[in-house]
């Protein structure tokens, strides 16, 4: 599945509801795409570019659900998308199933599962999705989309959701979407975290952002932090097999108490060394000091 | 300049201290580019295969360093390196010049500094280091050692460092190497903790690691948290400029406030979300919320 393939299909109606740096890039996405589109937002001018570039501007949310086969939701959170949506339910006597409704906000599994119970109570479809890239990538064959919930949704609207990029199915559970959005996530910050507090380790002698990348990710990222080691790894976890032979945990939390002192010494925050000594001192505690690194995962799965 | 590179010159003697994974790694790899190598560790036990693939056994540290021009130093920390050495000096009368102190144990950079009196007052050259890489890719081309401290003694003795991997040359200032180290080793940990979280995330629907990297390993990592864009985006970080047109540090806290209730919803603990959260707050807190999320480096750097 590539997004935007050509095709001769009828374009389905979309309506995008939210227009924050996100939702207007998926309003964009589908005006190029040649869907029919009717947007909404809560300030109103937010609409207005895309309104003189051929979008519909909804006066209501209960306009936009009543223009629309797919209403794509990308608010702040799931209480917004309850606040925007008030008491609309899908249009009487419409004739037509649905809509299909696409929420892309971020929130929590159950979050995502209450949801379901809520479409089904206004006669909408219901699909939880996440969007796995940054507005600019958006379009892109490299732009995934989760999905979870039920398959026939997901089968039924896959032309709208191509046009917004890659899109994958991850399960019936409405939940699976938003569960690894979260976990995504959490390896994006935890990264960018770890690269800005280097930055700021070595910018306290003086050296610039620029200079540090070039080493940093220019070399030690690709060479000793590649994916595909990881990606070599991970069956590791799923045995719980962690030989201690080339390190221990030992010597980690040697190597992670002089992160921590050095951050000291030069004077940046030490919270984020501070918190990865307490979780190798925590699995250290629980008897795994002689094998790997890795065997923290055992302190972290339930 | 790349790794044992073939040469008729005659190979320094060389000294391993330390015996440990790394140290034995290290050993290895000079007996293999054909040094005439001696080994000590504390557990003298663990020198055994060494000695029976060519290396001299020292008593004592002295011994060693009597009969090297390079003694590298792979030993837990700076302390374990003034345990070992006790009172050894130069070896009065021999009429070399050195020998050469190199020091890859980790530790801050003020113990370096320390560390540069300590080897004058006994007659030895001293260099201070840190190896980049794991054990199994010590002496291949991506080995990247960093090294700080006379630029002399780094040219003297290339000849040697050149068996171990790749010597990088950081400046004068011998506490650069340990600071680079412990910034990229704060990278490492970070992005594998954030890697594991994520796993057991995911792992708490009974998702498999192995399944899970396919996915963020196999897709996300190099789409969307590429060291090529970090090392697009560092000069964003020295000129301090971190627009928030396509997602504001607002927008970041709350995904970061779903990773946090979905880590609780589901199980797994909840201290790295609550740590991204509240340095995602200070953030907000000092004024950054309508930035982009890079502007949290401000409240880190020095
Ligand atoms: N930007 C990114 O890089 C990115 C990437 C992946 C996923 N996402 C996700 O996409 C979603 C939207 O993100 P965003 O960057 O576009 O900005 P955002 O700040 O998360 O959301 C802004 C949108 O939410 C609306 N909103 C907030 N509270 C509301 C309420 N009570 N009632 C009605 N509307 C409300 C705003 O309306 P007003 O304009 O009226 O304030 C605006 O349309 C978020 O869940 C985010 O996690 C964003
Ligand atoms: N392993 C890696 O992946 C790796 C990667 C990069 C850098 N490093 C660095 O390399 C250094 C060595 O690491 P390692 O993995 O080999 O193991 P380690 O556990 O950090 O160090 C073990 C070595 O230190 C010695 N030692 C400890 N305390 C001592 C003391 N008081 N007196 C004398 N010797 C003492 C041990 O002797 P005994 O055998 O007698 O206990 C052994 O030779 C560390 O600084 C580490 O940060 C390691």
């Amino acid at each position: 599945m590539t997004a935007q393939q050509p095709t001769t299909a009828p374009r389905m109606p979309v309506a995008v509801v939210g227009l924050g740096p996100m939702g207007i890039v998926l309003a964009e996405t589908c005006l190029r795409g040649g869907h029919p589109l009717t947007v909404w937002n809560r300030t109103a001018a937010r609409a207005d570019d895309l309104v003189a570039r051929g979008a519909r501007r909804a006066g209501s949310v209960a306009e936009a659900v009543a223009a629309a086969e797919v209403v794509i939701v990308c608010l702040k959170d799931y209480d917004a998308m309850y606040a925007a949506f008030g008491d609309t339910t899908r249009a009487a006597g419409s004739g037509r199933p649905g809509p299909l409704v696409v929420n892309l906000n971020s929130g929590t599994p159950q979050e995502a599962r209450e949801a379901v119970e809520w479409a089904a109570s206004r006669g909408f479809g219901y699909l939880d999705g996440a969007i796995m890239v940054p507005p600019p990538l958006v379009g892109s064959p490299d732009a995934v989309f989760l999905y979870s919930g039920p398959r026939e949704h997901f089968d039924t609207y896959t032309q709208a959701l191509e046009t917004l990029g890659s899109p994958r199915y991850l399960g019936p559970d409405p939940g699976l979407a938003v569960l690894y959005n979260t976990a995504l996530l959490e390896m994006m910050y935890a990264t960018m975290n770890g690269w800005l507090h280097a930055a700021a380790l070595v910018g306290s002698a003086g050296v610039a952002a620029a200079d540090f990348a070039e080493l940093a990710h220019g070399w030690f990222t690709p060479a000793v932090l590649s994916p595909a080691s990881f990606r070599a790894d991970a069956p590791d976890l799923d045995r719980a097999e962690y030989p201690g032979d080339l390190g221990t945990l030992h010597m980690n939390l040697n190597a992670i108490e002089h992160i921590l002192r050095t951050s000291r010494e030069v004077g940046v925050p030490d919270d984020q060394p501070r918190l990865m000594k307490e979780i190798a001192e925590r699995a250290i505690a629980a008897g795994y000091g002689e094998q790997n690194y890795y065997a923290i995962f055992e302190t972290f799965r339930t």
